[in-house]
């Protein structure tokens, strides 16, 4: 079986979440290195891979694919009998984690990149934080956990009492949001919430990745 | 069989989503009305079927569900057999849908959202438009949309030469694109989306539920 190739890079969120799901399911791939902060994205040779000059981007045999939240399902189903099963076994708890996927890519994913682009990359930049702002999608993000919360304190995961696709998702700007932002109290102040962190975060395919993340 | 109750309303893209996706599997529903405008969907009675306060929800017997495209592909995989197939055969076939589906959730909604609320609906509860940030708005859909354009060159649908669930997330943004917000021109200038767009909106399943979209 050849390699999957990933074209990729470690401060990429996206790309880091596809290197935890290929670590879950114990499979082997080459990372290659797209240094999108010298614009590697925007090649004529990138583009022909993904035309939205977005990374990461996979190659696995004939199939060349991209979006990672797209990826890391295809992964979980075309190696469904090896490593972590990341999909729900029956339609009804796959129906969830999708759910709860879509939770994430809709109501999670942009009000914490928000937070990430003010708190960690304006500076870096030499722009400034917006801080009254940040604050409006802290709140949210907060009012978003108090619904984790109530469900966490029902199931183990997101999904059930098993660790998926879903959980998954949230690993990487959850790290940056705690580690990289200073806002783990929105994590830690609420008990259940933060149990699951603490879970899903030192699960070793995560671990893996995660020592590698750059937060510059 | 229990017919599947969708709690919803017409004015909503979502609901609208998911009903299309109903007719096409050729499967019975009912839909509960869910009067946002009023409110509705942030009672304690809603809430407990959808803590997000969004609609639609489905109950399909046991199974309680929200997020639309969630629901959407939920129906798909349960009645694989009945109606039109909307995954795809193999699982390169059902990536490349997801593929596309993730890029209508990540990079189609979002500006064609904000033009939509823009154009459509800070009129109508008393706010103005702001006409140069739909500007930007309009410049970023026909980007994606040369994208698309490219794609479409290819192969007839998103995924391929089969109507798909990517196909079928694009249907009422789109609609109120063009049809609410005067912004035909981005998908008639373009040879190949305006015959997909021809094509998809022209479907029974989905002419039955746009006549009674709402744009106000």
């Amino acid at each position: 079986m050849a390699v999957i190739k990933v074209h990729g890079h470690h401060g990429s969120t996206a790309t880091v979440m596809v290197l935890c799901c290929l670590n879950e399911k114990n499979l082997e791939y080459e990372l290659v290195f797209v240094d999108f902060f010298a614009g590697a994205h925007k090649t004529p040779e990138y583009l022909a891979l993904n035309p939205l000059g977005l990374i990461p981007t996979i190659q696995d045999g004939d199939l060349t694919l991209f979006e990672s939240r797209a990826i890391i399902k295809y992964l979980a189903k075309q190696y469904e009998g090896q490593g972590t099963d990341l999909l729900g076994r029956t339609v009804s708890e796959q129906a969830l984690v999708e759910q709860w996927s879509q939770v994430e890519a809709q109501s999670f994913n942009s009000p914490v990149f928000f937070i990430i682009e003010q708190v960690l990359i304006a500076p870096i930049v030499g722009g400034s934080t917006d801080e009254a702002a940040v604050e409006i999608r802290v709140e949210k993000v907060g009012k978003l956990l108090d619904i984790y919360e109530e469900r966490l304190s029902k199931s183990k995961y997101l999904a059930g009492d098993f660790f998926s696709l879903a959980d998954l998702q949230h690993l990487p700007y959850t790290n940056y949001l705690i580690n990289g932002c200073g806002k783990g109290d929105l994590i830690s102040s609420r008990k259940h919430v933060k149990a699951w962190w603490e879970d899903i975060s030192s699960r070793p395919a995560w671990k893996k990745v995660a020592e590698k993340m750059t937060f510059k």
